[in-house]
């Protein structure tokens, strides 16, 4: 028997986190905390999701499980969970997870794990820059570049860390400078990302969170945002677009 | 003549309990108050709306008068009217009514009452279960069921009151013990409800409102919500779906 | 060199503004400040647009400029900038404008401003009739009636200001006496006009606004809208409609 008490905002983002890529995933749930893992259809991106067993309400677990969810049925429950209410998640065996909030229990059925997709393995990258900032700011620039353009250039350089989007005839900038940045350790790196994917990771993000981007030249970018005040954290892998010439 | 003055959360909410059922309907000026019934094409539900002559802000009246009212343009009108708003409602004969606040005054025909369906007898129902709660918490377990499945079952025994719906795979059961209960009799009864209906009526109910439910055993509900700070009774009776064995 | 400086009320208020009537507009950077004037492709409307140099927070301009704007697109940036945000509006030359804002800028082609439309002269009209009073209360008069009928009278007399509507069963009144309105000169005058325009025209009014309206008989009506707390001034001018007899 397996039970995790937990803030509504700590299962809504990282649901929210998880249905941007994928309808169905595996959770472990480990004795340090709970861990997902999963990659879009596509294979452009990946989703990492960590509740450690330390931001939890409370945290209680005999034996470790791997359960296979339906993310978008979880997410339409804890979409209905306020922020603050404390929600209870109990895992009897590998075919039912109860999830119990205020007067309300959903007992949901598990799908076979085996049936899910095999989770991927997390590639070893050597990404030179590193850029830490408010993800709200971060969520308004990618915003923006979504009015202009299909794809966005990530760029930092000694002068700061930019995000650029070109359209037709229309072009938008955002920098932010060293001393506007949280962290920032002036390495040079440039690759170009698609909007499409960067839209749905912001969404978990709000203002005051926090944002890691560990960013390389035409390689993949890792983005790590703490959501929920700091109790989760998400990571996405997102592949680079290759640039015409 | 008659002038009837209430506040615009009363007037909203009791046409929005009206179009949950009906597009027309004969409203009676009397000299207790004001008051409606109507049931629903498919004869399913009925409604009974009362305005208490006590708790309107002023209320004079020479003569009864019964008039057929266009319930739909009326809650039109009603949504654009803030709730702490001031509402002048007069009848000066049966083909016209005045619906007056702020600098605004509608002059509305009305229909003439014999054109509309002849009003429901209220039956006579012998229910054993008497549950009353915070009508914003039966809210949202209807949302909550309205997920799941497109009926629910509403059960009452001596350990509380129960809302369960059961899905394809999943299910959802809302429980309140004696204790969370505001008042409760205890008695057992067990009946099913669907939830299309449901889900209209407690478009009405807002969270820190008094609903009393009387259940039965396979037999018509009857759920009275007292809304706009307990200005207005809603109740709505509803006839309940056989259950397949 | 031009730059402007100003809150994101203001840009968002004058874009939205010119929105109502046309796409693409010039624009006159001048040293009194910013002005526009456009009509609508069916010539029933006028808007005129100006934020005088003292309502900015900063203005410098070397040499005056008229330049072609994508106004729906800039009234999509405007939209993303927040109320109190500082925006600055530059022009190097004819063919770019750049909107700054927090750590984005954007970069716009502008249009040759001779492959849009010439712009009106301002009407010399003799308008009788003048009415001060709050847009808000204007604005839920419009939507109002809007809710009966596609046309509206505006009528003043001694007894107040009328807007009023007409549908094929129900009417509205909105009455304001002299003691309501702000302004009043108590002169006689009435034309009617098409909701759809008005119901375009209100969509910059808040609660708190002030709102001129100059009235005639048969003739058009000039509205004069003080937005973004008397920082821009909006003015429509609007045909009047033939009243069948």
């Amino acid at each position: 028997m397996i039970t995790a008490i937990m803030g509504g905002d700590v299962i809504r983002a990282v649901t929210r986190a998880m249905v941007a890529l994928v309808s169905e995933a595996r959770f472990h749930f480990a004795e340090d905390g709970i861990h997902s893992r999963a990659v879009d259809p596509a294979n452009v991106a990946m989703v990492i999701v960590d509740i450690p067993r330390e931001h939890m309400e409370a945290y209680s677990i005999d034996e470790e499980k791997t359960v296979g969810v339906d993310i978008n049925r979880v997410y339409d429950i804890a979409k209905t969970i306020k922020k603050k209410e404390i929600v209870e998640i109990s895992l009897e065996d590998e075919s039912r997870m109860k999830i119990r909030f205020g007067s309300v229990e959903y007992v949901l059925s598990l799908i076979d794990p085996s049936a899910i997709r095999k989770e991927p393995k997390v590639p070893n990258l050597e990404l030179p820059a590193k850029v830490v900032l408010d993800a709200g700011e971060f969520k308004k620039a990618i915003q923006a570049a979504d009015k202009i353009s299909d794809h966005v250039v990530f760029r930092s350089d000694e002068t700061g860390f930019y995000i650029e989007a070109e359209g037709d005839v229309d072009k938008i900038v955002f920098h932010m400078s060293e001393a506007e940045l949280i962290e920032f350790n002036r390495a040079e790196a440039r690759s170009m990302f698609s909007v499409e994917y960067l839209k749905e990771f912001v969404k978990i993000a709000e203002a005051g969170d926090l944002l890691t981007i560990y960013l390389g030249n035409n390689y993949p970018v890792r983005l790590v945002f703490e959501v929920a005040d700091g109790k989760a954290k998400v990571e996405y892998i997102l592949a680079p677009r290759i640039e015409a010439e």
